[in-house]
């Protein structure tokens, strides 16, 4: 390993490179600058920036950024033998990807931020830097401001966690508390998100569940040492303003939660709407914060709070996150944190087979009957209700039919595999006015 | 530093010895034996027990403590080069400060659980450690499974906290808890927390608030890197049924906060029954749950929830401590992290000088010239008054007089040594049938 660069000069110096420098590279290098002394002395060696690596040198950045770090030819960086670390804060799979293989091949420890890589690629990086004796580390790839991959990995240390739940995506949080708070649609939200910076333009990777599910991938290696397996996924795009008075009536609140059980040998992955018992302690972590619920056989009970987002929260999780890399380069001791994650394959329980509770809405037509249909094609498939509500004074907005009557109905504990089987049959009645929804409740936590 | 000990045999070990084998004691070395191959492949070494000190050699133990392990004589555990790293989980301040001290002369690492030793003498234990290339962790000590500690050292390296506020007693909110989830006493769900074995048969230091205040000091020490200071302390057996009514009805709930704010130089540093807004994080942390607010300044929000005491979620948080420990050993390391921690003299703001809002509440005569005379001392300290509410069907518990009631005021933000100053002079009114009361109010989170 190449570390005798670094023990040179009165004080050791470790040399990083950024890859990318956006609004999180810029509040690293502004954290970097601001928190100079401190950090030297917790790294036993001070923090020397050598490149940043940019598409674009005459963009303007934070005035942190020294315009002769700047370079758009990536190999200046990863050529540059005296490199010790690289920071990589560009996101996306290409040229990410290849940038941090070339890193982990030549001796340079890696700082990544970057979900949807790690989700994809996690265990083959992983493995990679462990060989190389060199670190990868990636606190701030999910749920930026909430130490969550820190304390699964160094707290938890001696414990094995059965149950992770985590509101993951800021966007889907936001979006649900306000069409709670303010009884709005899903589009009107959506659009005023969008204009105030919280939702994307193409907001499908966060409304559709996706980012949540690439995050789910990622604390699977380390809660449940599990190799990276595509979590089941549902958006929030179905919810509307009926969902959340039913919920708020039973005593539930409606989110977007990645849930991770562990069943015997097998893991249960999925990212969908779930309706969380109002004492659940997810259900007061509203707006753009995120949150994990972990659940450790001998730690008990563990709730993380914190901003997902933001240029300064992911920020301060990449510092800290330089400052232990950096700190095992001064020891000599790389690799040592990375090689102890060791994700295997695990089994993922097929939706048909996990087991919850459900809340069904069905939208009929008044007519005689349809109670009797729908619980008899229930109870073939051994479906007990706990709850059921119809009340023709509840209505969507803009369904002006007086014919028009949503049931909404509560079940006990039953296999989803029965519940597609008596939905699919429910939904080939002539009363029928939509498909059936239903929505997970999480009584697990 | 003698660390050759550890540099011998095909695998290298890290030596450890238990000051106190209870049941955190216990539960380590069973997390220990349980984990075995997964912590020697994070340290780098296997954890090798030594010794454990014990006051009686006889009493029965977990199956996984051996006898040959066992000893009284504090000479065979303090006396043995060999040993890399002693975990103190006695608890109280001697003879555990006078071991520690010796331990970290001698060049041992040091784990310790022991919340009062630090409080009291943190500072000069942690420039002892530092002086002597030692480490000095202490996870376990402050609300025992939640990552508080951790997260401060490490995530938070890069930021600065201005705000910190903790449940740091899970006795008090389980009573608070209690209290207003049955409308009981005080005094009624003491006993029965006695009883339960969730206060102890001299609930003094849980209940009279220094246990909080004392974990309040050890976390100043690492949030606002300041010296040992006695914070302010308020305990909780004024709190009555009637401040719940009054509490819920204005959305506040009462628990009991420690509380850190950075002011400018100076800190505050208290720990009293407080009024939360319903909306603050806290507000949903109940029954033994600790919990902790962190507010980073670049970080923004963070908030940490999990056990605050038992025998698991401790000994996971001391577990962590001696991985982190033993791994820094094995590296030739010692130290670094320890001498991060360089904790300063920053002087407290007096109470009489903090501005916040005030819960206030009279019992008085039902006469004219009552609500007059209180205005009136109020205003004459310039202190305005937002809410106000009398209401005579509003009883206390065994209060029959038909001519007694309470007066119920929350004021605007004022300084304290002004709200003292009109309580003094209304306490000296004929009409009060008892002290005044003051809970402050916490809106800063």
């Amino acid at each position: 390993m190449p570390r005798n660069a670094i023990i040179s000069g009165a004080m050791k110096k470790v040399r990083i490179a950024l890859l990318g420098c956006g609004t999180v590279g810029g509040g690293v290098l502004r954290l970097l600058s601001d928190n100079r002394q401190h950090l030297a002395a917790r790294v036993g060696a001070e923090i020397e920036v050598a490149h940043v690596l940019v598409r674009d040198a005459s963009r303007v950045r934070v005035s942190e950024c020294r315009a002769e770090w700047l370079t758009t030819d990536p190999e200046r960086v990863l050529g540059d033998k005296s490199v010790d670390l690289v920071v990589e804060v560009m996101g996306g799979q290409e040229p990410a990807k290849g940038y941090i293989e070339r890193a982990i091949a030549q001796g340079m420890s890696v700082v990544s931020a970057n979900k949807a890589l790690l989700a994809a690629h996690g265990p083959a990086l992983l493995a990679s830097a462990a060989e190389a004796g060199v670190d990868l580390a990636f606190e701030a790839s999910v749920a930026g401001g909430v130490p969550v991959i820190r304390t699964l990995r160094d707290s938890l240390t001696s414990d094995w966690v059965s149950n992770l739940c985590g509101l993951l995506n800021g966007t889907c949080n936001y979006i649900l508390s306000r069409m709670r708070d303010e009884g709005a649609s899903f589009e009107a939200v959506l659009k005023d998100a969008q204009a105030l910076g919280y939702a994307e333009a193409d907001p499908s990777l966060d409304v559709d569940g996706h980012d949540a599910a690439q995050k789910l991938t990622v604390l699977s290696m380390l809660a449940f040492g599990a190799v990276a397996q595509t979590a089941y996924v549902e958006g929030i795009r179905e919810i509307d303003e009926l969902d959340f008075k039913f919920a708020e009536r039973f005593g539930f609140v409606i989110k977007h939660v990645a849930i991770g059980h562990e069943r015997g040998e097998r893991l249960e992955l999925r990212a969908h709407p779930t309706l969380l018992p109002a004492s659940n302690p997810l259900s007061g972590v509203h707006g753009v914060l995120n949150g994990v619920f972990i659940q450790g056989r001998a730690l008990g009970p563990c709730l993380l709070v914190g901003r997902g987002a933001g240029e300064m929260p992911t920020a301060v999780s990449v510092v800290a996150d330089i400052v232990d890399v950096a700190r095992a380069r001064v020891e000599g001791a790389s690799g040592l944190a990375t090689r102890a994650i060791k994700p295997v394959a695990r089994p993922l329980v097929p939706m048909s087979e996990i087991e919850t509770r459900y809340y069904l809405r069905f939208e009929v037509n008044d007519e005689p009957g349809v109670l009797a249909a729908i619980a008899g094609a229930l109870g073939e498939q051994l479906i007990s209700v706990e709850h059921m509500v119809q009340e023709s004074r509840w209505r969507k907005a803009g369904e002006v039919d007086p014919n028009w009557v949503p049931i909404l109905m509560i079940t006990h504990r039953s296999q989803e595999g029965r519940i597609t089987a008596a939905l699919d049959k429910i939904n080939g009645f002539s009363f029928m006015r939509s498909k059936a929804r239903l929505i997970r409740i999480e009584d697990d936590v």
